[in-house]
């Protein structure tokens, strides 16, 4: 009887090409895949909710794998973790119901950027955080957010991945701006994001922050539907995914 | 006419024998020397606030040097973190009364122990935290943070560097613990430290929140001035060196 599972990790993207096994490179979903061989005996896919480019990091990922014979959870966690880099952590393990897919199931994704907006970046946050040495007007980026929350064509914000025939309307349920300081943190939340959608809306708001694009543009670039150059993509280093909400059913 | 210079800087203890330099080791000050011969073709004594040891972070350590030729500040600060390697960078450089001593004048020091309280690490963090996967009481951490506030002889809550005949007295005038979810922050202010005094604090607090030690013994330990076992020292993974606080004219 096969037994499907549900994973969340998280990672230090730093080392990866991302999530995606992708040949001659050291990836998340790589390394994970040949533990989970290595413990259970058997060759097992690994999917993921969403792919993180390289460099991106993510505090709570979620995955799904099937295992043709049935092992106890906590062993493959611990085991697992055991032969894991310490920057890959398989934080929850548990069997799930082979109606749930890590990438269809979800109801939300959030992710978070993090910008240091001061002269230099402590060292110790040097790997997570965009660098932004010139001061961001948070007001400006909060009225710009605001434009950018709700149902809307998203193409001026993303990158095509292939052909450019795929359906690029999202539902921006959360964009906020917040700071602490010197940092300040981009959080947004989808039922679904486009491909770099989150890192182009972060560089977009920082561009606005800078004042080198108006607050008022924001309603004509997205009518554009159309990647232009005045909506940058922002560095992956900066990048986390925080959190995939699942129905009740498929929480652990 | 000799000048002195005040600088404010920040430093990953990771890859550090600590700040203080020794032969055939890789500390702070002995890069930050090399780094300022380079600059200004002078040799010169980098005096810190207080030496960090191996492994410990730092925020903003302070520190003075005095240089034969006066320089534009700005220029030395940009050459040295040009020739720094990134995970120490100089915040601030200023010319300085020559009455100013990083550690003579310092009036308070702050440093923070960050402790992570859950099954796993977020791997971003896997260097500046703690790793305490057993639930720690926060109440009776401050509890026991309450009893050890003020001036108190902190002998059983330091190591002894030399012949023991110092004066272990100390004016503890801030020692508080804070949660938000996993993270524990340990913030223990001083008008000066003993020698492992914040980590020995911080390795104490953490057996009462466990439930090792009880809140009660911690009078009974003060009144030993005596290290005992029952005063473990906590990692210096886990301890940043977080402000120094000068009078006013010192300020900058």
């Amino acid at each position: 009887m096969t037994q499907r599972y549900k994973m969340v990790l998280a990672y230090d993207g730093r080392a990866y090409a991302g999530w995606q096994v992708q040949p001659g490179q050291r990836t998340v979903q790589g390394e994970c895949e040949a533990a989970l061989q290595t413990i259970s005996r058997e060759q097992s896919r690994i999917e993921c909710s969403g792919r993180t480019d390289a460099g991106v990091h993510a505090r709570a990922q979620a995955a799904h794998f099937d295992l043709e014979r049935a092992q106890d959870p906590d062993k493959l966690r611990f085991g697992l973790n055991g032969i894991l880099d310490e920057d890959i952590r398989i934080i929850s393990l548990a069997p799930v119901s082979s109606e749930f897919h890590a990438r269809f199931s979800a109801l939300r994704k959030e992710y978070r950027y993090f910008i240091w907006n001061d002269s230099y970046v402590p060292p110790d946050l040097r790997f997570y955080r965009l660098h932004c040495p010139r001061s961001l007007d948070i007001d400006k980026m909060r009225a710009a957010a605001a434009l950018l929350l709700g149902r809307h064509d998203f193409a001026s914000f993303c990158s095509y991945r292939g052909k450019g025939e795929e359906n690029t309307e999202r539902n921006l349920l959360g964009l906020d701006v917040d700071r602490d300081g010197a940092e300040i943190v981009v959080r947004a939340v989808s039922e679904g994001f486009l491909y770099k959608m989150v890192r182009s809306l972060a560089g977009y708001l920082i561009r606005v922050g800078l004042g080198n694009i108006s607050v008022e543009q924001t309603e004509a670039i997205l009518a554009e539907r159309c990647r232009t150059a005045r909506v940058p993509s922002a560095e992956p280093h900066g990048l986390f995914l925080w959190w995939i909400d699942y129905p009740a059913e498929f929480q652990q």
